[in-house]
């Protein structure tokens, strides 16, 4: 039975503080929604004694050990060198995955390297973890009859990958018995952290579910955890569900892992219709994130980032009176662009975003922050203002999900 | 003297991944610039024995620990009374601090609960340390005659506030006639990790010197860092620094913090040139880039994202004949793309993008990852064909970072 976890990273980037380590809390996580407890997170550097330190704390607090990084190919690379000290086991090589890496080398006709192989290297008795994405393994090893050591790939996409597709089935495997758990995340946009408190307090929830709340930027998502040895866990797991959709209504933008412009390409697939987008102060970020979407090109024909006054009068047709009369970020200027590439384009949705990003061009009349959007579509043709806070990183990411989100609700009608 | 630091967070947001920390890895920057070794980071939830365990470990590994959080009034603060447990020493009320909280409460208007006083409790033996941002104060307080535990807030502008003001000149007061720290970042592209840990190996470095590698894809950056007594400290940095860039040359796109979308505005500005672009398959993304650079508008002029064939002819007089003849993605259509883009928009340079991002659109002879990139620029025209592995993420990003970095030496010539 796995009850109490340590989680280690490893990496002089960690303690020398170049990189915020995002991977110990995508791991608590998780494992905090299983109902496992972490007791602590140990980070150290690529250091042998450190290390060998942190495994040893780690061995005598946990039941699991899942530890991140240092699986490399570069001399700084340790993990699996001192794990099997740690554990009194040799090191081999494992022949599938040298085969496997030499592979990926060829096909991307990248020049070999006499170190590579150090990551088809394992401690003795270790079962492999696959790593989908990227070219380190990671591996899984028992330190006690009932203590074990995970390790996996400190590259956060890779970790993660490794995580859901390995790591927790084999969790929950082990934990067997010992009821269900249900979880899912409900994907929210338009109410600030404090106001979703307050709309799920009435909600009164048992003890056997748990929500828990995440921001990151222009994201917040709620996450619901319900653990039971009832049978009839699913259907609870549903009432619950249920209960805070109607609550949350049409804040709700998505639930599980889509995305809002998966969303958007959904609806637009179902009305078949096609999206062209104008943008200025975005600087093609929105159209980024509408063909990050596999089979976008199935619904966005394409978009003009018209940076410039003269890109918006060459590609959109934006009248230069209107630049004159009332400036390039201004409800005009934002309804012509959306008209502008919905014409040129003949798609059915012309989507247009102009504002100020900053840190300049700011005035006391339109700040930084101030961002007018428009929709033109068959029978609609509207433009609302947006004011965001924040540097020009947080102003261009708002944007792109406020523009979005009004985008989905539009499509809704 | 302080050689080694134990970083303690703590707080049941930590260790259930409700919060990213970043408290920790600004302390740890903070602690490598001026010369000083993180032993090790810990972090606990709010819970009496780990914290206990966690201030042991601290004790045995540093001369210095700094922990931050569970200062607040509620009850699931518990840092001071464990902390003055650990130390065996009784809790006091500062009645200066007491007053300050008191009157704060007054001035906002706040409901006085019986528990914030809390707040003014330290541990015996303990130099205040104010917090100019929040209510909370720190708590600096020996362990033994030569190792010291600071306490900081767990919010972090009040942290950071508290580290900058108070305690870092306090720990740079200790060291006196200590060395010198030395550390720069080079920014590397068109290397694998495992191929640039190669190059270096003939540089033998002394043992002050040390390089870390840190590779957050598509980035790869080398880091060096030198620790010397010696009143010559910076030439000897200076001369590392030159046998790095003689090592690695043009393989160098940066120093420091700066990006290769930076790099090329700089360029551009230099040469007083405009950029346009003209994506396919990454579909905006390199626009975002260009433009996620403060005055960017200053050299781009805008782009156009042809993610359709009929976008490629409207908006890039792309011929229909080239597409039809050799598809979207193949040389002579990636050389009309920057070509049209060029003419229509009048800049200076002309960057195009056309290529196959996945997962679906791919065949034997253009399989999923096969970019082609075009510059067309005064007195020169070219196109280049790139091969990416990975998901369409990862294709999207490498292909960002292939034809910028193309840009980047075209732009040096």
């Amino acid at each position: 039975m796995i009850q109490k976890a340590v989680i280690l990273s490893t990496g002089d980037e960690l303690t020398t503080g170049r990189v915020i380590d995002t991977n110990s809390a995508a791991i608590a996580e998780r494992l905090f929604a299983i109902g496992i407890e972490v007791a602590a997170i140990l980070k150290v550097g690529d250091n042998k004694d450190q290390l060998l330190w942190a495994l040893r704390q780690a061995q005598a607090l946990a039941d699991i050990v899942i530890g991140t990084g240092g699986l490399g190919p570069t001399s700084d690379d340790l993990t699996t060198e001192v794990v099997a000290e740690f554990l009194g086991r040799k090191l081999w090589q494992n022949e599938e995955v040298a085969r496997g890496i030499q592979q990926r080398f060829k096909e991307r006709g990248i020049s070999w390297s006499s170190n590579t192989l150090k990551q088809a290297m394992f401690p003795d008795a270790s079962t492999i973890i696959s790593n989908p994405v990227g070219t380190a393994p990671g591996f899984h090893v028992p330190i006690t009859p009932d203590k074990t050591l995970l390790w996996l790939s400190g590259v956060p996409q890779e970790m993660v990958a490794m995580l859901d597709q390995t790591v927790l089935p084999w969790i929950e495997r082990q934990q067997g018995e010992r009821g269900q758990t249900f979880s899912c995340t409900f994907k929210i946009h338009g109410i600030t952290e404090g106001k979703l408190d307050e709309m799920l307090h009435p909600l009164h929830l048992e003890n056997h579910a748990r929500l828990s709340f995440r921001a990151h930027y222009p994201d917040l998502s709620l996450r619901l955890t319900v653990r039971t040895k009832s049978p009839d866990g699913s259907v609870l797991f549903e009432t619950i569900k249920k209960e805070i959709r109607a609550t949350l209504g049409k804040h709700i933008y998505a639930e599980g892992d889509t995305t809002l412009e998966e969303v958007i390409g959904n609806l637009l697939m179902a009305k078949q219709q096609t999206l062209a987008l104008a943008e200025s102060c975005t600087g093609g970020y929105i159209s980024h994130r509408v063909t990050r979407v596999a089979g976008s090109s199935a619904y966005y024909y394409g978009g003009a980032v018209t940076y410039s006054n003269e890109a918006k009068i060459r590609f959109l047709d934006v009248r230069p009176e209107t630049l004159e009369e009332h400036g390039a970020v201004s409800r005009e200027t934002a309804l012509e662009m959306s008209a502008g590439i919905q014409q040129r384009t003949g798609a059915d949705v012309g989507l247009s975003v102009t504002g100020v990003a900053g840190p300049g061009g700011g005035s006391s009349a339109k700040p930084v922050g101030t961002v007018w959007v428009s929709i033109a579509q068959t029978g609609s043709h509207e433009a609302k203002l947006f004011r965001f806070a924040g540097d020009r990183e947080r102003i261009i990411l708002g944007t792109s999900q406020a523009a979005l989100n009004w985008l989905r609700t539009s499509l809704l009608q």
